[in-house]
């Protein structure tokens, strides 16, 4: 039987979770939920995904608009094993309760604090702790990207410090009201909450952060200073990569000169949505002095957590106890590493 | 047997071309060119499609890069019935003599001027004009928005004049050097060239048009004012629209507010590429004053005159005589309508 | 003795119009009103304008910050002649009501409705229309804008039917929250608010309007096209425009290509602010074609609506009962023309 | 006498030097050159510098222009005593020939390398180092920023490591060719050439930077982290910048949230060209940590280095011996640190 999973927030990440589920055979989106009639609602309705809103009140808008209601977010809760809460930032903290009321387990996302469910996620580097979890959180898409390159080089190599500078996109691609058209505003609070982000799954690195909001939307770009605990060369670096399928390189010299190259990649390797959810390392762009290492690597924010909830839900749901079999099978279904 | 079909340039335009062509029962891909190994060299080589080079002392350049190269454009144009030119603006013309000499036909693009090929091309405007035709040109892709919406409204309606301003994109998404960041620019030579150029496929229409260069790379957004021969409703408006699967009424109240919305309803209908293949019309932005109609539409310049070329094959080779059934079979093989 | 002005807002407009009125040797700043304690109110302190609260309660907030507050908006209406209420969009209606009791004139921005004041300003149109008005309303950047070249163009040549379609700048330059950041965002309500405005300095004009919203933040764009009484040359144009000192000619070919470059030029020229308080009209971008002219211009948002306030002030108190003189004794202290 | 100054070149960096230049009271503008009729060439005009061209095949069109020129290049160097060379960068090396062979000093930007002059200049660390040279070197804007912000600390508290990202403008706001509209772009040659730039001035720093690419306009911003050599409070860091009029303290708290707010208070200041010619470090974003020190920068890159060419003109030609007065007659002229 599979496992049945309810998505609470179907929009960027929420609609992207729903596909990545509705791709597993060992599990099947039961209900999605909406807050508002939009155009998204009609296409969730289109995908066949049952649509539940989030409050009675809001029942009667959808059917003005022609959309067929499933009941509220007290009836899915009553339906699955498992929900995704793809709700905004800081919204997730006010349906804990209904979720543990209810029974059933919950997946958070980065937008929440590690507090919510007490034990943060990433599939290479603790996929365990979160075996037959009530609760927990799926890292920001920044953290993940982070974690998903300094675990293996801290594993292989040893990582004694690491310095990041994190250039944001200042909005999603739709989003309506963006940040300012034409400024660079750094994150002033030092340093950034992104380094005590990344010690939620590795607890023991010495990681600091600062962060600058830029006016393009595809893609975040970590600026990475690593000092590593031996010399080692370019090539041993890459070779701690080499078993990540969540790590993919890129080359400037062909043509992959900045984040909207990797974005056409995507479209071009005919992606879904054309997201690219693997963290996009520039191979010409890696270069180790003494023991210091520095290297450039993009995150798509819209999609990298998206295999990581699948897996999570794997994990949560004692589904497969090899985090390497769910990584595999994660990452067949959704085309990352083709 | 299957039309043998060659692309001379695989970019923006050439690369989605194969592609369509791809997806084809009654056309096939035999080859396409590239003139330096960068990594859609390599995609192309990855989707299995043959790769041929513009000219002899290019081929070092790949098999350094481990791209297997099928031979020179001069091979090319021997093994295929059709070339599809997609080369840069302009730089067709040089081609010609070749397809000329090697008694192929050839399909040019917007960039190139009418003359070229002496008729131009829109699927549902003049099919058959272009029918067995040694040359054709399909016309650019603001062009064929222009047309797609005009042509119905004058057949169904009768148009005495349009006035139309075209908000132009700055660049495409992965132009690594592209307008100015923060500018608009006009096209001062007025009236613009796109008036003239609609007038090749609807020689007999009263257009004049304006145009302005904006920092965005998604799509072109057309701003038309057309005087009609009569008093209409609105409803008339979108009943002349009604069987043009290529025009797509979008709602601003239901969310796609801009041209960003919009793309991303088209990763949401998991198109190939994330393209919009339609006209996107406004459908809450359409309004009709006495005999004057306003509205509103966006063109996705990477992809709407995609289809437009494998009809543009089909009259040309003689393959379905009926617009409208080639229309259909493209629009289906693409997901367009959906 | 000197006009007393007081402003209301000392944000975008309200500092411009400060620095404005205190370059006039007939009227003086005798406040300036905040809301909160930012960098411009310590800058409102430094420039030596007496800053004044809009509520009681704000004060602290300022003393906090060691910002002289002279006291509320309440005591600073009983010390001026006439406030300029550079409030946002929307909230001089709130505070119409205290002009009028503390007996005092005021002139609201195109952010308000005609109704607020039931006289529209510009200084050209109709100057005299304001003459001793208690109330009146300066208008908007934009209609400013069009009503500073289709006044002079209907005066000597006379104007049967104007389409315009603006490109507006998505957010001013120094906006945290803008638009959209890489989107093209149609005005749905058609035609827009653009062309009645017009109409409440020139009744008898008949345009029409469509708008779209650009990521860019420093000038609208306009793109017009006038249908003439008569069949005139290009010169004939220009010499409607020739005793305008607030339309200024720009080329195109001397590397004025676009709204950077006019801002470029404002601040090569010393300008204030950098500020373009003129209506740049593209001398090579203008084109007659039998009866119906097509041109474009640029509109400075932050200022061209600036001196319009000064001859207002003017008209309302009664100082200057000739519009060129008065006009020309602002454009003077301004660096206007030259 | 005043000393005699050409600036060859009256573009970006040219024509501010020109006005910087025509602001002090011991040196005068001979001339200016231009290689093309722009609209910035009629303004040099009005200005009332004289005009000279690169070339004397170059004279005819300015002349169909109506502007009067003085002679070419070649004339001009015979009538200077130092030539400031803001040709774009690497075009420098051409000419200094010329300046030799004509026995006159000259000033290189940072676009050329150091060995162009051999000797290096920034007006507060090594204004001694130009005395009476022959050629000197006003490194980059980005240099001239690390410089500015790192020499004192390292002065007043001791720097033993720097690693800084640069987040750079994409292109100047008058550029009509910009970079990518929505793209990150890493710079992929690692460390960037900045770390050794910043050597030329201070050879014995140990500094290493990273830098990408974003699409704005007004400013780069820097994200410095730098190991001290020792503990320290935030308030000693400030102390080490107190007596640096060339570093302004901005409030992120008062409103000053990015690059446009900066700007805009650029603007507020009535500073020439709306330049901020300090380096602008956010107080509210300084941050030690142990004996980390993190900050953040912002570097106005059409204008810094204006001042230190002053700066440099007047050690190279011998007018003050003493650093401190030079820059403080400089800041003076162009209103820095009000």
């Amino acid at each position: 039987m599979k496992v049945r999973v309810g998505i609470n927030g179907y929009g960027t990440i929420g609609k992207r979770v729903a596909s990545a589920v509705a791709a597993q055979d060992d599990m099947e989106v039961i209900g999605v939920t909406k807050t508002r009639p939009s155009y998204e609602a009609h296409l969730a309705c289109a995908e066949g995904y049952p649509l539940y809103v989030a409050k009675p009140d809001q029942v009667a808008a959808f059917e003005k608009e022609g959309i067929k209601v499933e009941g509220t977010l007290e009836d899915l809760v009553g339906k699955v094993d498992i929900m995704v809460d793809a709700t905004p930032g800081g919204v997730g903290e006010a349906y804990r309760e209904l979720y543990e009321r209810a029974g059933i387990k919950a997946i958070f996302q980065g937008g929440e604090d590690h507090g919510i469910a007490g034990v943060s996620f990433n599939a290479y580097a603790n996929y365990k702790e979160s075996w037959g979890a009530k609760f927990s959180r799926v890292v920001s898409c920044n953290t993940t990207g982070l974690v998903r390159t300094l675990y293996p080089l801290d594993k292989e190599i040893g990582v004694e410090r690491v310095s990041a500078t994190i250039v944001r996109r200042g909005a999603d691609p739709s989003d309506n009201k963006g940040s300012a058209l034409n400024s660079l505003e750094p994150s002033l609070k030092l340093p950034t909450h992104h380094g005590p982000d990344v010690q939620t799954i590795m607890p023991w690195i010495n990681i600091t952060t600062m962060a600058v909001k830029s006016p393009t939307t595809l893609m975040h770009l970590h600026c990475v200073i690593a000092d590593l605990k031996k010399e080692v060369k370019e090539s041993d670096v890459l070779a701690a990569w080499d078993d990540v399928s969540r790590v993919r390189l890129v080359s400037g010299k062909r043509g992959l000169k900045g984040t909207a190259n990797i974005m056409e990649l995507a479209k071009d390797l005919d992606r879904p949505r054309g997201d690219f959810m693997e963290i996009a390392v520039w191979q010409d762009g890696i270069k180790v002095v003494g023991k210091t290492l520095y290297y450039y690597q993009a995150v798509h924010q819209e999609s990298d957590v998206v295999p990581e909830n699948i897996d999570c839900i794997r994990s949560m749901m004692k589904m497969e106890p090899d985090a390497s079999r769910s990584i595999k099978k994660t990452d067949t279904s959704l085309g990352i590493g083709e």
